[in-house]
Order: C-alpha cells, then structure tokens, then sequence
C-alpha cells in the first residue's frame, strides 16, 4: 500500500511498554500507520530513509512553560525547540497577559500559529497576581470564557493563590474554579502549591487544582501522588532526593518533566526539555522513563491524545536519536515532515512587526530626570530605622532586612547610606503611581540597571547607586520602549531591547542568546552575585513571592500580603 | 472544618499506589474531600461512620455494555448494579437503536436521568450492522452530531464493521470515522477487533478504532497494547492464558474489565462487574489490581477524571467490603449517600410505561397461521441438497452444514426431514419480508421456540418442529407485542413479556429473573444443549456472526457476506 514515509532499521520507543523495539516505521498524511516488521514490500514509500539503527522516540512534549522567560516571540521559541526534539508545547503566556490582558493572550495565539511547533495554550488564571500592583490588564472569568470558546486551549494555567483558595471562599480564585468544575468540569487545572501538605494540600485539590510543578521532597511527591495530583518537575526541582525518589517508586504514570523558565542563552547553549532528559538520565534515571515522562505522560495529562507516542493513527512527531545516554539529536520530524537535520544549515530568518502597533508602545513615561530618584518624606529630620530589601544570591526570595537612613529637609539621603535605591514606576499611563525602597545584598554595588521586565507588572523597575545613572538607565528603556539597561559611571554597558510589550524581542535567537549573556555579565561587573541575576533582578516587583518587595504602591510585605512604609517610625 | 460524612477506620484503596492505607475519608457535598489521620477533631461532621477496618473501595465503573442484554429498563438495571457496587456504566443501546433509531437511543438516556447509577452513554455506531437485514431504525450521522450536541455522550460506542475499514475506503463506517477525527478529534471511539494484528490491526487504530473487547489470546493483548489499544475484558475472554498474561505483565495501565452482555438471572445471582474482579482474584489477580481494572483505569479510559478513586475531589462513589477476596459487600454510597446497606431490606419499586405509548406497538404483524411456517419453492420434485444452519453447544457461532431434503409440489417437505424449521418474519411493518431455513445440531429437538429479541435486527424468530407449535408460539409473542415463548404440543410452557420495544420488560429484576430461568429451562427440555440458549438462539438472525445465519432477507452466509438459497440446485 502506499505510504508517505517509511523509516527503516530503527530502535523505535514504544510508549505502552516503555521499552525499545527494533522495526520500521510507516507514515501516512502526518500520522503513524504502521510499526514493525514490514517493509518496501509491503509499503510503496514517496520517501525511504534508513534509520541506520538509531532511537526513535516520540517528539518532546512541554506542558509547562512561559515563552516569554526567553523574552523572545513564538516564531524564535519554536526555532529554538525544534533543533532540540521539542514538538508540542502548553505556554502560559502570563506576562502578555499582564502588559495588555486577554489581548495579550490573543495576540500569543496568533503569532504562534504558524509555527512548526505545536503550541497548545493554558489560560493565565492570576492576571493580576494581587491586587497590590498596577498592571497593563486583567483576566476575567468572561475572558476566559471567550478564549475557551476559540478552542484553542488545553487548560487552566497554574492557579497561584492557593493561599486565598483555603481562607477565602469568596476569593477571585474561588469564583473561577467554581466556574470551571460547574462550566468546564474536564478542563485540566494547573497548579503552583508549595510545600503544602495534609488537609491544605487536598482542601486545593478538592477546589480543582490537581498538578504541581513547584520545588519537591519526596514526602511532598508521596503526598501529591496519592491524592491525585499530577507532578511537574523543572530542572530547580530535580534534586538527588527527588530523583531518588522518581526512580526508585512506581510513579512512571504520575509526573513529566517540564522547563517553566528557560532563558535566552540558555535554550541557545544547552537546550530545552532534552536538557532535562539527558539531565534525568545521568542522574541515574532509566533512558526509557526519562523519555516517557517528556512525551507520553504530559500529552496524556494535557488530554492531547493524539500524541506522545509512536503508534498507530498518532501524529507523526518524532526524533531520530544517535546516542541515548547523551541524547544526540540527528533529526526532527513534526508531522512526518523533516523539520531539523543536524548535518543540515539550520538558520533563522526573524521576522519583525508581527504584533499590533500599541503593542510597541507600551511605556507610557516621559523621560526622567535625577530628581525622580530622590525620595520625598513628611518626616522631620532625624535618622530612622528603616526596611531593606536585601538580595539573597540563589533565590528570587528577599529578606526584610533592618536599616538605619537619615532624613534631611524631608528627603531621604539614601545616596548617603550604604544601601541602593530600587523604584518601580507605573508605565501604562493609568496612575502615575511610584514606589520606592532600599536594597542591598547580593546585588550591584554601584551603577544601575533598569528594565520593564519586572514580574509580574512589568512596570519600569530602576535599582542603582546614584541618580544620575539610574536616570541614563531608565530613559534608555523609555526610549527603547522597553528592554534591559545597565549603566556605570553615566554610560550604557548593555542594552536588550524588549520592544515588544517591553518584554520581548523580535531578533533572532542567536543574537539574543549573545546580549543575554552581555547583560548577565554586565551586571555582574557591577557586583551582582547571582547564578541568573536577571532573574533575581525581574522577580523585585513580584508581591507572591517573599519575603520584602517593591511594586508602584510601594513596599510589600508579602507574607502579611500588604504595603508596608519605608520608614519604620 | 464541617463535612457531610466521616468514615473513620477504614483501609482505603488508593489507586494512584495500588494499595490499601489505613485511615478516615471526609466526604463534603457529595465529593471527596480528605483521606489520611485526621478525625472527628478536625472534622465536624454530620454523619459519622465507623469503619471496623474494612475495605472502602471506589464505587466500580463499567464501561462496556448493553443494558438490553439483560432485557430489563435502565431502572430496574440500575437497582440490580447498586446492590453489586457498581456505581457508573457506559450502556451501548445497540438493540434499541435497532428497533427505533436514534428515538430509542434518546429515550434510553432519558430513562436512566433518575437511575441511582450513573450511565454516561455511547453512541451506537454499526445500526444496522449490514444491509442483509431489515431493521427498525438506523443510526446515521446526522443522529450522531444530534446526540454528542445533547452532551449525554462519552463515547462512540463498538465499531464493528473492522473488514470494511480495511477494504472499503468508502464504506459508511469509515465515513463515520472519518468525520469523527474531523469533528471530535478527543472522542473516545470503541472497537471490536476479534483476531485482528499486524498491520490490518493498525490500519484500524489508524482508523480511529482504539480498543477492544473481544476474546484475547496472549499474543493478541501483547499487539493491541503495543499499537495503544486499550483492553476490554470480559468474563468469556478470562481463560488461563489471557489472566495469566495480565497477571504477569505491567500492563495495569492498558485494560479494564466489563461485562458486555449479562443475563437477568445472572445479575439477579452472581452479580456483575463485581463478579469478574472477583473471578479475577480467584484466578491469581491481586486484588488491588482487579480492583484498579474495574474503577480507575475503565474511568480513565472514558476521560470520567472525576471518579474512579477515592481522592479529593472525586464523587464519593465507594463500596464497604468485608471480605476482600470474596468481595463481600456491606455497604454502598453514591455521591456520598448510602444506596445499599446488606443489612437492610432492598426492593425494587418497578414502574410501568416509562416509554412513549408506541414504544409498546412495535411488533408490527398479524396473526399467523400453519401455512406460514410452509417453505415453497419454483424447484421441481425431487430431492435436493440443502443448507442447514448447525447450531454448537457453547457458541453464538453456527455451521454451514450441507443436507438433503425433499421438495414435493412446490413445497421444501421440512417436516419429514431430520432438520427442524428456522423462519424470520419483518416485524416493523416496512416490508413484509421472511426468511426460512433448517436448523439442526444443538437446538431444540421438538416443539416451538418464537422470539421478538433477535440480534441486531429482532424481527420475529421462530424455530420448531412442527407448524401448529410454531404458530402458537409466533402469535403468542405478536399479541403480547414482544417476548420469549416456549411451545410444547400446542401448549405454552414458558412465556417471558418484553412490550417495550419487543426486547425490555418493566417487570421487576427478582421476577424476571425467575422467569428467564424458567425460560431457559423450558428451552433445555425441549433438548436444547447450550450453556446459555437465549443468547444461543437469539444470535440465529446476527448476520455478522459466523457462520450461516438467517434474517428477513433470507439465508445469510456470513463470510462471503451475502445472502445465499436455501437449496443447491
């Protein structure tokens, strides 16, 4: 019979049994036909290839990412996967959704539909986050009704506040998992539940929340697993515990892997998901598990059934792999047609002005001048104990640290103290509002860095050690409409341009890739000692995440979930 | 916290380890909200049960079977599987699609809308199964996309048409798989695949067809799992070797156990889907594993994510077991409300004409006389060889036997042949057709034998021995529109009333039961040899089921699929 394609002499996964099997391999119109023993006998191929005894396994598929954490458009993202065996993704575009709410989230969509990668999205479902931040939009319960509606969904993003889940009934987080059992009762609901366990943790399950790709112990793991939660692990995640735990038990069925995060140059130098994969194996992690746990267990958890497996009637999505251990990619197949050859060129020809103009104007600010980094107060000269922000290398998380900072003639001379500055401006033209703090830690010792790339508002977020060159710093986003800038001594050292919504760009992944790690290192010469100091930098604005941080309202105490004054009087 | 229910002391399955755990279960609105230590300290609970330390385990799920099967409403079945622990079902109503169309499918999902259990429905897909028969309705398209909009709708029931999926591109069959993958890419799509592998099996996963519950042999399940074809096993498929192969191999997560066909007087005695876990145990099945076969993986299997475990968030469908291996039962909840206690009384409140007014005019024939039960022909006198339909203890199975019989005056002298007389009569009023044939082999050996429940088509079957019985019997069932009728010497000796539909009876379970019992034995002392004659006899007109069978169309040999003459001239 005819046939499109028919790889020879390969070791082919099979998913069911979770081992390899020599035979051939039949495609027709994009889906598996045929797995085993027969060959051009049987099969009259447009296309034979011989596999030359190389693995074949299903293509990579990631149920948990942000494409924005790369900071690049879908069309670059889908560039990146490819050559890395990824084929199918579930992107939360969170931040999109932040910057200009369901629009973002449409626009998300749309650029992603020309992709060779397969992006099936998630609803942002914490848009905003908390109600102590200005952000560009919202998400709605009728937003995610009319996005439900397009069908091109696959579940509800993670559900953050799980905090509000138990103590408030009539919390926004409530009402909208109340919709979905009674609206949507099989939509798939992500969640984010730290460290919760007992009767919190299934209290949130009971609600709807049913994943998890948080950080893990193994008593954590047992905990979830038993319940009935679905596990994702990320690489932050994959500790000697947690491997030990995921190799030793029968827990194949109940967890995958997943990236959440990947930056530019990372995805660039080291990869994506097969990362993870080789990452599991040389752990200690069978080849064949670490494999089902990125392509069988996540299509089946994101009800995406028509793949995940190298089977009949399923899509033809596959990786021709010449060494399992180290996962060496030779080739990529998306539809059964050839997407990425490792002994081919393989380049990326970017294009710009994909999304609506507005979203290429969206820091609404007029430039800045040295007095807006000099903080006013109604309080009498004197020196006053005060909150410092204090940077802590190896985790977003900050600590409220104790000062001391004097006050002249109703200005807090924080040049004078051995503390920075840190101010977010509000840069959707909605409140004019300014918050400012002062931070210290493990973070730049002198000069400034200024971004729109703050979680989860992405408001104009400035840090520095002198007026002047936090201004130079913020003009030059302002001016870029939206990026990255460090500066020392009044001159720019690096410069990303995030154009898009301020968040992303639309160059291409290499160059990307290269003024990542320029700005990485840039902030390090300044003193940042951070494993990823943009991340670290970008997470200041973050009020879910403790312990001390900073938004346009002012100073959050997360843990008591309020704003709290600079000045402790 | 307040909850509904507090079972204390309990060994609860958990099916996401395959084990039981010792602890309490709070139940809030009819779901499950918290498993583990906690107690009536935490909990203030309206009802509290004391365990005594028996197993508490999902409420079981069957997703393959017919209710008509057991000739009962989904009322009185659904009074039958409480008492059983059966607390989900999936009913094909294959046989009322037969005798009304898409009317029949619609009135039986609305007649189970008040059942205790719940029936999420599939949609008969093979009505009529052949165009070698004239049946009531059919099931086309059109009815499909009306019944999935109804929402009432799990799945596409068995597709049973696998030779023309494979020959003929065109055939009704393949049109309707291939709308499905265009309309309802995530519709789980039933199969029946006897004997099917290598690449015929594939082409019909391909197809869209991916499970099946026909009779395994080992090396079938191995290449239906290995394609990712999930299993169906019924009590018929439970030989040494196919318990053997589940027991052995990790294969947990590719098959579930159903019940397909049950008899009343079996449901009414041995019980249902509880029985074959407990046949699963007894032939070396761990039980946590029967148990997993019979709740979780059916349920996963329908995308019912919502039950199947004893987990947060699931409905609070459970069974109290006293005796593991015996699977005694005590008690059984649904939606966390007591349904069957053992100890209590449990009776069946029957209600009649549940269904529209014509539901009980369907047999659409007049009185018959002795001369319709005489077989003429165009054949001159002589004696011919014959076809005749050897019907084999143990099988719904016939032989195409080759006999000789004598014609005289234009008259088949059937009655001075070795042979016994087989006659079909169309029933719906459409077309008045009859078929006639000789029976022979391990039926009835004198007497009359008349039915209105004939697979798929069920137009009036008569088989006998002599006319006058045999029109006694016909016209018996044609007055009572519907049944069985058993005739000895003129005299009725068993008479079971099915009204609605001539294939359902409103009667109550324990009185059915007791006449089908009486049905059967009737059947037996007429000399009929058959472990199950009313299966046996009423799959006489099934023109899909080997080998020489009989509808109103006349003789039909099954494997060259065409209707054949009586005599060989």
């Amino acid at each position: 019979m005819k046939v499109d394609l028919l790889i020879q002499n390969v070791q082919v996964f099979n998913s069911y049994f979770k081992q390899f099997r020599e035979g051939n391999v039949a495609v027709l119109d994009g889906r598996f036909l045929y797995i085993g023993e027969r060959n051009a006998e049987t099969f009259e191929a447009s296309e034979i290839i011989d596999g030359q005894g190389r693995y074949m396994i299903p293509g990579l598929v990631d149920i948990h990412l942000h494409i924005e954490s790369t900071m690049v458009t879908p069309e670059t993202f889908s560039y990146g996967l490819i050559q890395n065996g990824v084929t199918t993704i579930v992107p939360e575009p969170h931040e999109m959704a932040n910057v200009f709410g369901i629009e973002g989230v449409k626009e998300m969509i749309r650029a992603s539909q020309d992709c060779v990668v397969d992006m099936k999205y998630a609803i942002p479902s914490s848009v905003p986050a908390t109600s102590m931040e200005t952000t560009g939009g919202s998400v709605e319960i009728a937003d995610m009704d009319e996005l439900l509606a397009s069908g091109d969904i696959v579940c509800m993003g993670e559900i953050m506040n799980y905090v509000d889940i138990i103590r408030d009934e009539n919390c926004k987080t409530n009402r909208i998992l109340e919709h979905i059992r009674k609206t949507y009762p099989k939509l798939v609901v992500e969640g984010h539940v730290p460290k919760l366990l007992d009767l919190d943790l299934h209290r949130v399950i009971y609600a709807g929340v049913d994943s998890d790709h948080t950080h893990q112990t193994a008593e954590g793991m047992e905990a979830r697993i038993a319940a009935g939660m679905f596990l994702e692990v990320q690489e932050k995640s994959m500790t000697e515990e947690v491997m030990d735990y995921l190799i030793r038990e029968d827990v194949s069925e109940h967890f995958c892997f997943v990236t959440d995060d990947v930056m530019t140059d990372s995805l660039y130098k080291r990869g994506h998901l097969n990362h993870i994969v080789k990452k599991a194996i040389g752990m200690g992690m069978p080849p064949e598990r670490a494999i089902y746990a990125s392509t069988f267990t996540p299509a089946r958890r994101m009800n995406m059934t028509d793949r995940g497996a190298i089977a009949p009637g399923k899509i033809a999505d596959f990786v021709l792999v010449s060494d399992l251990r180290e996962l060496v990619i030779e080739q990529v197949y998306k539809n059964g047609q050839k997407a990425f050859d490792a002994r081919e060129q393989y380049r990326q020809v970017a294009r710009t002005k994909q999304f609506p103009a507005h979203f290429y104007e969206s820091i609404k600010l007029s430039p800045l001048t040295e007095s807006d980094f000099q903080v006013t107060t109604d309080a009498p000269d004197n020196r006053y104990p005060c909150r410092v922000m204090l940077v802590q290398n190896g985790s977003t998380f900050t600590e409220d640290h104790r000062g001391i900072v004097e006050v002249r003639e109703g200005k807090v001379c924080w040049e004078e103290s051995p503390y920075g500055l840190i101010a977010v401006f509000e840069r959707y033209g909605k409140n004019g509002n300014r918050g400012y703090g002062l931070i210290s830690g493990d973070t730049i010792k002198r000069g400034a860095v200024a971004t729109s790339y703050s979680h989860d508002n992405h408001n104009l977020l400035v840090v520095g050690h002198n007026p002047h060159d936090m201004m130079v710093a913020a003009n030059e986003v302002i001016r870029n409409q939206g990026g990255f800038c460090v500066v020392e001594d009044g001159k720019v050292i690096a410069n990303l341009l995030l154009p898009v919504g301020g968040i992303l760009t639309e160059e291409p992944l290499e160059k990307t890739a290269k003024e990542v790690e320029k700005l990485r290192r840039a902030m390090e010469s300044l003193g940042y000692e951070h494993y990823n100091p943009i991340m670290s930098i970008s997470t200041h604005s973050l009020p879910v995440s403790p312990a001390l941080k900073l938004t346009d309202l002012g100073l959050i105490d997360v843990n008591a979930g309020k704003v709290v004054p600079l000045l402790l009087m």
